[in-house]
């Protein structure tokens, strides 16, 4: 049978024939599985991906002996079978064989109409797809005699390609493929499925089947039928059937529905044949492990199944499809969490706009952090505060964001930018935020004028409504139709499944007791990443941070940090009760002082009064506090190094609040993290300095407790000394984003003006703010994991960058040996579920 | 006799005895070999470093036999004897064992005003170094009798000790010992010694010398002599003799010249004893191999050497004592090329400010570039032009310099800022054109009114005459006396010698052909580093450039780019010329567009009317293209992909100079450098698009002509991916700057404000901007040279940053493989120098 094939060029699809998916494709392989259900499939055979690919080169196979396969002057359909649906494929091909001489026996047989529609049809798609000629010439109005029409076609088909149309069935055949073969290699299919993910060479099989025609006196039609609904997963018979009746074109015949109590629906019209149908589509969804639609005729009362693809669906309804075959028995547990991509619970997770409803965009974007918002607009933090305490819904629309802007975007329910990248500012703490947010926008904001130009030269004012839809990268007009997030009772079962197998650790980035709150609502074993700079922005403290700057002298500065000692106590008080003893990853202040500065003259003057300063002053010190390469400058342990003050308070807060939070609970044990370290010299200075808080705070208040001291790891020299900075900590958790920023020489924010040019011409195979760069950072990383493992072989090992939440970086950190990653609360779930796939995939 | 010694405490100095420089220390080392040439050197013990560490501590030994070793009542000096004598050490103590007898007994033989006099200085010494007395106690104006002073200086003993002045000659003797030897541990003296590179553990040794008065009827006096002259290494005579009188204190005794014509010299005086003087002192230059110091007296006319000690020198004197040691057959070649440090060139070849003449310092701060420069202040880059056209020396005055600032640095002899570290703009750009550079000076520059004021409060303005020391990292009022530079026989030999057993090349960073006559000059074997941004600030470009800039659309920008081919051929053409042949490594266009726009609101508003621009549109380019991290922004490779034009006009002009400039004599083979790759892709574009400029070249002109393609290592992920790019690259050259940049996360720029109290308080051990950080920068320039020679053999290894000038690293450099360092042309001596010393310290 193999050889048979191999000579022949084609397989003939039955039980027992060398059908593979790697081969000759999902449908041929899906066929050959039907057949062995014993589903009354017609006659089919499978081209290879290897024969096609020599059609395409102009080879050709003896096409008489396939025409053979089928007997007597078959009518054929030729479909595409590739390795994955998703890729694409030319269009079927159907009615191959018709001529003048079958045009002839068929309107014998089922009368002139139905003959000239056969024939008619044919001779247009084949002038069209095969032959290339133009569409238009072969475009009848309902008017003209069929058979008119069909000599019409031929005569257009002579005139265009210089020959009579083909009335050899097998150089109908022959041409048919050899034009399928040949679209598949072609440059834009290539490229569209690339994007898809299919590697270079992907293959095309072809099938070719016997039509079947469903004409004659007994019941004839044709349908689909699935037992899920695509958009909700919810069970149920969907399809619809379409009667043929000779007078009528089964394509305008009207479809009545498949399963209904009326009286016009082909369950209650035909429940055998109905139980027939519904009965093969269970039997395919036990046997096949998936929600399968069919494609079915009734030829005179027969069931005849041609065709069965995976029921298309939405992410909500895959995940619930997954859950309910599992629960059936029919795939075990394991199989279900590897069947939900993974990112595709970000788009449960969030409201969204429905993808269904006619939408008004008027701007395109780069989807920063995804959901939909709907609000008014706002062009200030302070007007988003404003909107917020009216209760009014509010987008925030900014040219770029600046820390300053975090109080606004906390204010608004989504980020609408002008510039950015996908790890932009504002891309980053929205998503960190679950903020849906648009960056890069197609918009012109006009601060003068208080306007923003939208794509069609429209201009909005402050208080014009618009929405964003932060999954698609797009704003809309006015307020669009919005869907609920799903976390319902199959979201729910399929993540306990993944925890119960999951072994790696998932913690939340979370700053704020709402983020904190959120963390846990999406089960976050911890919280690996709280970044203290961002309690500084907030109300009174702003004020204190900026007296401290402008403090004379180290008992002035020692004393305005004094008074946010008590502010940072109470914020870690709140973060462990949230948290219910589960760890707490407190990174140490990180930002550049001038960060809490004003950056334009006008703040600089409100600042001068605020301190009663001099404004030369005010200018000079926000002038000296100004750096070239802010991310390389002064900040981090350096800042903490250079004005011990500023830990000390932060590491006497912390261990006050575990005192605190430690009364009315399970031991609270921090963890304190040390940002921007490069040399071990720094970890010993900072550790001595805590253990010294520590040792003070239990002096005077008698109470004990227990602390983890460990270092980000950020700058390429911390990887490679991770060895002799691993002496010092208790854990080392890798900070990707800045990792990334320097093993590139690549500043996230001033990289969106050509990432994305750089991606497409596939200088960078990613962008590598968004996937990590296995090769180069990937490499530091995992010289920093074992470096650090052996010389403390108990040492905990983190990422808590913007790449804890990517699929990819995370099955590389879990090789790597890492013990856990931390992402944005609303990334958890995905993290959670990717790292689970990865046990998942092992099974077996 | 060893066992002796450690029995006894102490070793007797002779010709066969365990003396050795780590064990007792330099002092007593070279007394042995004093011994050893016959020279007449008082009874001399030697106490080890690990006895006085001992004493230290508390142990004592056994004085008494000591003292023995030195006969009857003898009369004893103690001395440091450290490992280098640069360490510092406790100062002698002289007539240990005066006391009331000796005090008797003397006065009987050399009258009753020596011996009290003798007893007075040591009642002082011991009492204020040994027993810490306040030394007022102890001062007398000339007209109290030497004998009350003697009983005075007892009696404040008594009061401030509670007990007698001690009589005993072993407790006198034991109390300076350990007096001594505690000093030595103390923590000053520890930091002092470790600040000049001794190690934590340096030990001290002591020297305990029989006295030698010189006291008696015959001819009585003591001196030091040595052979060269120490600030300039001349050979001669030169020393002192005191001749002791019984009447005159020998302190106060006038000094005469040992050798003149004058009467008055001890040469005429005493020519015998003059010549026995000099030939000691000429044995001991041709037997302990250097230019010694002798400390002698002469003891009723008996030749007695108390001590030795290489003559102090200046670099100057070094060098050529060590040429001329080499040239009389004493030392070999290569231990005279060992014997100059590296850096001490660079002080040789800068005109610099007589460091012997009084100074006015007036600001402090960070040696930047060596040298002296004087000339009238200007605070801008264009009154520094004007005073150029008129022929007046000026010193550049800036808050901190950029790149706009290049012209005028061109345009003064010296550079002065308020701002900056030794890697800042400034600095490295004054060091690459040697031009002597203060920066991060005790100044404040008010811009406003156009003055500077300086570290006493007195405010200078344009026009007023300055002084800096590069060297010495000073600004001195008005005009010092300056010395030239010393480029003489003896350097130009060393030199030669060095280049004759080098293995490691050395080439110039070079960009004007004022830079490569330089680079010649000093004998750089190519240039390594040619950056042709700075061709773009000269001059009518920057107007040029700024048209491209604002270019709309590609062929206006290819228009502008096209004017800029012309200047571009002949800055090439020239810089050929010059090189004659040897290698060229240009550096394709690096900076930051935004670099070559204005930063003020005045400097837009020009270039709006010169570009006939309305302002906002300029304002907004600018506003556009600044970046937040100008380093790790929009620059390099990035940049020449985005706006290819430029590296095609950049090809181009190399190309087109190539086949002029071979023209007129030896073949040209250019180097072209892409520089800030961080993926081979990037090297694969670039390199496609430059093989096709040269492709079209050859087409256009018929001439042929070969190129070699390299890429700059600096980021982290291009040392790591150096296998791959090494695929598509001749040579790899590491910039160390910015690679030191990336691997710490750390702008060199913003480095300054913290750098000094990191490397202060052990947190850096170095700058490592200054010296290589070997452990983590070192490391990937070590994975970097492996990876690429094991993809790509023949590929040339080079580091081109400014480390390429640190001796060092270029020890580091050349242990890693690498072919050839490159630095600024002023370095170029301090490479040859020390790469050869490498292969000296081999021989043998």
């Amino acid at each position: 049978m193999q050889q048979d094939s191999d000579i022949l060029g084609f397989t003939r699809v039955r039980r027992v024939a060398p059908i593979g998916i790697a081969t000759h494709g999902g449908r041929a392989k899906c066929l050959q599985r039907l057949i062995r259900l014993d589903l009354p499939v017609p006659e089919t055979v499978a081209i290879s991906f290897d024969m096609v690919h020599r059609l395409a080169e102009g080879e050709l196979f003896d096409i008489a002996a396939l025409l053979r396969v089928f007997g007597e002057r078959p009518l054929l359909s030729v479909r595409p079978s590739s390795e994955d649906p998703d890729w694409g494929g030319p269009g079927a091909i159907l009615n191959i064989g018709m001529n003048d001489q079958r045009q002839s026996e068929l309107a014998a047989k089922y009368g002139q109409h139905t003959a000239d529609r056969l024939y008619l049809e044919f001779v247009q798609t084949y002038s069209v797809n095969v032959e290339r000629v133009d569409a238009e010439l072969f475009e009848f109005d309902g008017s003209v005699d069929l058979g008119d029409a069909v000599r019409a076609a031929k005569v257009a088909y002579l005139e265009e390609t210089g020959e009579d149309f083909p009335q050899d069935p097998a150089v109908q055949l022959g041409q048919v493929l050899r034009s399928m073969a040949r679209a598949w290699e072609g440059t834009t299919a290539r490229l569209l499925r690339q994007a898809k993910g299919a590697p270079a060479d992907a293959g095309l099989g072809l099938v070719v089947q016997a039509m079947s025609l469903a004409l004659g006196d007994g019941e004839c039609g044709h349908g689909v039928v699935q037992l899920v609904d695509g958009e909700t997963g919810a069970p149920g018979t969907y399809g619809t059937y379409k009667r043929h009746t000779p007078a009528i074109d089964p394509h305008n015949a009207p479809s009545m529905p498949l399963a209904s109590e009326s009286e016009k629906s082909f369950q209650y019209d035909q429940p055998e044949l109905f139980r027939a149908i519904v009965e093969a589509t269970q039997l395919c969804r036990h046997r096949l492990r998936d929600e399968m639609e069919l494609k079915f005729t009734i030829d005179n009362g027969e069931l005849r199944v041609l065709d069965a693809i995976r029921v298309p669906r939405s992410s909500r309804a895959g995940l619930r499809v997954a859950v309910q075959l599992a629960e059936d028995g029919i795939i075990p547990r394991h199989e279900a969490i590897l069947r939900v991509p993974a990112r595709s619970l970000t788009e449960l997770l969030h409201p969204r706009v429905d993808p269904l409803a006619r939408r008004a965009v008027v701007a395109h974007g780069i989807a920063a952090s995804p959901g939909g918002a709907c609000g008014r607009i706002v062009f200030t933090s302070s007007a988003a505060q404003a909107h917020e305490a009216r209760g009014e819904a509010c987008i925030l629309v900014r040219r770029e964001t600046a820390p300053e802007d975090i109080r606004g975007m906390h204010s608004s329910v989504g980020v609408l930018t002008e510039r950015g990248g996908v790890t932009s500012h504002a891309a980053v703490i929205a998503r960190g935020m679950g903020v849906p947010c648009v960056v890069g926008a197609s918009i012109r904001i006009n601060t003068r004028a208080g306007t923003v130009t939208l794509e069609d030269g429209r201009e909005l004012k402050e208080g014009d409504i618009l929405t964003i839809d932060g999954t698609a990268g797009e704003a809309l007009m006015g307020e669009a139709k919005m869907l609920p997030p799903a976390k319902d009772h199959w979201y729910l079962t399929l993540m306990d499944w993944a925890d119960s197998i999951r072994d790696l650790g998932v913690r939340a980035n979370a700053d704020t007791p709402t983020d904190a709150a959120m963390a846990r609502d999406f089960k976050a074993e911890g919280i690996g990443l709280c970044r203290t700079e961002h309690m500084f922005f907030e109300g009174d403290r702003l004020t204190v941070m900026r007296e401290m700057i402008f403090a004379d002298g180290n008992n002035d500065r020692r004393e305005a940090i004094a008074r946010l000692l008590p502010m940072q106590r109470s914020d870690f008080i709140e973060l462990f009760r949230i948290m219910e003893g589960l760890p707490v990853c407190i990174r140490l202040f990180d930002p550049p002082l001038h960060e809490f500065l004003p950056s334009d003259r006008r703040g600089a003057r409100e600042l001068a009064d605020a301190l009663d300063r001099p404004l030369s002053e005010v200018t000079r010190r926000i002038e000296w506090l100004s750096e070239f390469n802010p991310m390389l400058g002064m900040r981090g342990v350096r800042l903490g190094i250079t004005f011990p003050e500023i830990y000390e308070m932060q590491a006497r807060a912390i261990f006050e609040a575990t005192i605190e939070a430690s009364k009315s609970g399970r031991a609270v044990v921090p963890e304190i993290m040390i940002p921007l370290v490069s040399a071990k010299r720094e970890v010993e200075l900072v550790k001595t300095q805590i253990d010294g808080v520590a040792a003070a705070v239990r002096n005077e208040t008698g109470a004990d407790f227990t602390y983890r001291l460990g270092v980000m790891v950020e700058t390429p020299r911390a990887a490679l000394r991770a060895d002799e900075i691993a002496q010092h900590a208790a854990f080392l958790s890798f900070g990707t984003n800045d990792l990334t920023q320097m093993t590139y020489g690549l500043s996230r924010d001033d990289a969106g003006r050509f990432m994305n040019a750089y991606v497409q011409q596939g200088v960078f195979p990613e962008d590598p703010f968004h996937t990590l760069d296995t090769e180069g950072v990937g490499e530091l990383l995992e010289i920093g994991a074992a470096r650090g493992r052996k010389s403390s072989p108990n040492l905990t090992l983190a990422v808590c960058g913007e790449h804890g939440g990517n699929p990819e970086s995370i099955a590389f950190c879990r090789a790597a040996g890492f013990d856990y990653v931390s992402c944005s609360p609303f990334r958890v779930p995905v993290a959670r579920l990717a790292a689970a796939q990865l046990v998942a995939a092992e099974i077996k």
